[in-house]
């Protein structure tokens, strides 16, 4: 199959707003070895149990799964080659994890941004849009949404394609 | 009137965000009876009161109202008629009521979703979009913000039209 | 420059949603001369150095910065002038200080109403959504959101554009 990467995709949307499903069945339809990045930390029992059973429902389906909470930009770079399609499964959990850390943010955003255009693989991008509710009273989770909307504005820029998910359908807002 | 009923349309909004309005719009240019479905409950003299001057202001422009906190899909059956359009406001209200009830979610959200596609009446659905804000720290508000986003996918995926309603306008998401 | 003014442009958007920046080229690209009103208020010496420092950021980009935090009609109508463009960052916070104060938000809202289409300069303003998320516990809160979704309803009928911005992109909901 001869297939011209254009650029990332990166899918946009609330929570249970179907953006995984969506993303999952493009890269389904891409015919290119599926690979799955999950940067969420199970912290308990049945978070674990939850995580395993998703591991497992993809693995029939043909994807092979990698877990990396924080060095997103590593596992991208061993895992690049033109013939796969990588889904990144969240950016929000990402942030969570660096922000834990108390990672440089800039530093890592820009070598997400970097990183991005030279991927020879096809890379499908999901976050959580989380700055539409009324301004947190949590200091923390006013600086969580202020890194998640800096980084959706870098990633969007640096996509070749962007949909809001709602209700399960793809509004495209770029591409 | 010659009227196709093409299936159920959607109306899917943030608060404050014009959805009603455009809802019941789209029910008085119909020409068809009008019928509006409130799944509210009034929990103090205020709530009452609104809703009593609400249901006056429909009435005088020709709807009948329906108070049905629970049974919504036995009300649509019972209301079912080809002349007739229902306008049901709202899904989360409902959602939240069968919460409080310890309803079985899963089944209540099959029974509407069989329930909609062999509707004669025309039915127009009103919901709120809760799922675009930090994540809640309350573990039964996290839970309805997952219940209503199912909800909201499954009504997206048996209906004609799709809007998101911001600002008073009106973004058409799939029709 | 000829320069046709057929109405105020209204740009919604989350938290970091890059409203601010997509309203700020868009006066750059009018040619006309540049007023930039600030309705926030500094509560503290960091919010102080932010502003101050976003205001010469500006100021090199050839805007001239007014700060009005109640009385966004009194200063809208001295600066009016068909050669001039008027950004209003933002409409969120002017509600925000209208309620500190305990304003009559109808009249407010409705001399703003009011007062858009008589403008003669191009009119340009933000604001903030923030009725996507989980209804707040906090009283101040629900009132502040339904406030503020109404003020959005009003500017978006007077308005003859309308944009809804995420990550960066501007979707046009009207015009």
């Amino acid at each position: 199959m001869t297939f011209l990467n254009v650029g990332p995709v990166f899918v946009l949307g609330g929570a249970r707003s179907g953006k995984s499903s969506f993303a999952e069945k493009l890269a389904e339809a891409s015919g290119l070895r599926m690979h799955y990045v999950a940067t969420g930390r199970a912290y308990d029992e049945e978070m674990r149990d939850r995580i395993a059973r998703h591991r497992a429902a993809r693995q029939g389906k043909g994807w092979e799964t990698h877990e990396e909470p924080l060095d997103l930009c590593g596992l991208l770079r061993r895992l690049d080659a033109p013939e796969r399609v990588i889904l990144v499964d969240c950016l929000t959990l990402w942030v969570t994890n660096l922000m834990m850390e108390e990672r440089d943010m800039p530093a890592e955003f820009a070598a997400l941004a970097g990183l991005l255009p030279a991927m020879q693989a096809r890379v499908i991008i999901v976050s959580n849009e989380v700055g539409l509710g009324i301004v947190p009273e949590n200091r923390m989770a006013r600086d969580f949404r202020d890194h998640a909307g800096r980084l959706h504005q870098i990633v969007a820029e640096k996509s070749a394609e962007v949909y809001f998910a709602a209700a399960g359908l793809p509004l495209k807002m770029k591409g």
